[in-house]
């Protein structure tokens, strides 16, 4: 079986990649990043998506990204926005899909993977320039200009399999593929125990397309 | 004055590096990265080199590549090899310049500083293809789609000024910039001291950098 390094948060979008990376015959290797989010929540999430969906392995890598901070998303004295803004947002964190993706290289390179899937959409999202498919292709290039395999004719390929999809059709795919959504924590501030704020950007992008999809939504809320 | 992101390990190049950033009029922010090293040497000579060279601030990364393993700077099973070998050596670290960019890149976005100087050079070098100038010009592309600031018309310079110095080139020119040489370790394996073990591939292109500059090796050795 090919090996493939699957980048997964614990949400919604990532447990659907890794769904299917597994339904297209991968065995996959999933990395987490505890980059210093606000809740722990996010990665217990991880977890039961790792355990639920058969990986071979997961690993949590600690990222110290809160030590730049900059966003919403690593430092608490910014608040995380309730209503919808112009241009992008300040969750976005500098760099970070650059920062995920190279680790997810690293890794692939070393266990001999040379599939990497990340779960960025560019249909309803939150602007994040690293979501975009001009980013996953300048990426890909620049993983075989970077290493060993890619310089020795052995390719890396950035799979990015939600990329066109509206949240609704992601939701419909990852239900046909049996993923548990109530396993997944999208919000952007949930508490401790996994449950959604209901109102930041990334809460009410799912409740849409929990509502688009007519897929009964297992989201908890706080409220 | 301008802000740059300074990637300092603590060897002769980087430090180089740091002083050519310096002597172009940028307040400089040191960047190093815990990432596994066999020894706290290299940490500790990038400490005395920031200080030194008056950076504005210094920060270190922990970054466990060594979770990935797959080389033998990261991998204490495998050893350091002690004679020139063919194609790209063991020594190799899968996307290590492409992981340390991201987190540069991270950092700069979050500071506003839109220069960031990495001291790889492609002429006396081992081999490594993120050190090449193709792996410089796709990184700096990738940074300008990937972030905020990027998209917005403010774009990211990646300068490797050492990119086409030989080994001896490097060493005058900082020598000209008043880099003292004792306080670098370049040794993949030196020893807690920081003394150096003078076989491996690193050791044997700074010894003869400082024989073909004519300089005299401020390099302690263990044996």
């Amino acid at each position: 079986m090919k090996k493939a390094v699957v980048l997964l948060s614990g949400g919604l979008d990532s447990a659907t990649t890794l769904a299917i990376a597994a339904s297209r015959g991968f065995d996959c290797y999933a990395l987490s990043m505890d980059y210093g989010q606000r809740h722990a929540s996010e990665l217990n999430a991880a977890k039961r998506v790792a355990t639920a969906l058969g990986v071979k392995d997961h690993r949590i890598m600690p990222m110290a990204l809160n030590m730049f901070g900059g966003s919403a998303l690593t430092d608490n004295a910014i608040d995380v926005p309730e209503k919808e803004t112009n241009g992008i947002p300040i969750t976005y964190v500098p760099a970070r899909n650059t920062v995920f993706l190279s680790l997810a290289l690293a890794w692939a390179e070393a266990l001999g993977a040379r599939d990497i899937f990340i779960g960025v959409t560019a249909v309803d999202y939150s602007g994040y320039p690293d979501c975009r498919p001009v980013f996953i292709e300048t990426f890909e290039k620049l993983a075989n200009v970077a290493t060993k395999a890619g310089v020795e004719g052995d390719p890396f390929h950035i799979h990015a399999p939600l990329i066109d999809l509206s949240k609704a059709q992601i939701i419909q795919q990852g239900e046909k593929l049996g993923v548990d959504y109530a396993l997944t924590v999208s919000c952007y501030q949930a508490n401790e125990t996994g449950e959604a704020c209901g109102v930041c950007d990334s809460c009410r992008l799912r409740a849409q397309g929990f509502a688009d999809a007519n897929v009964a939504d297992p989201t908890l809320y706080q409220h």
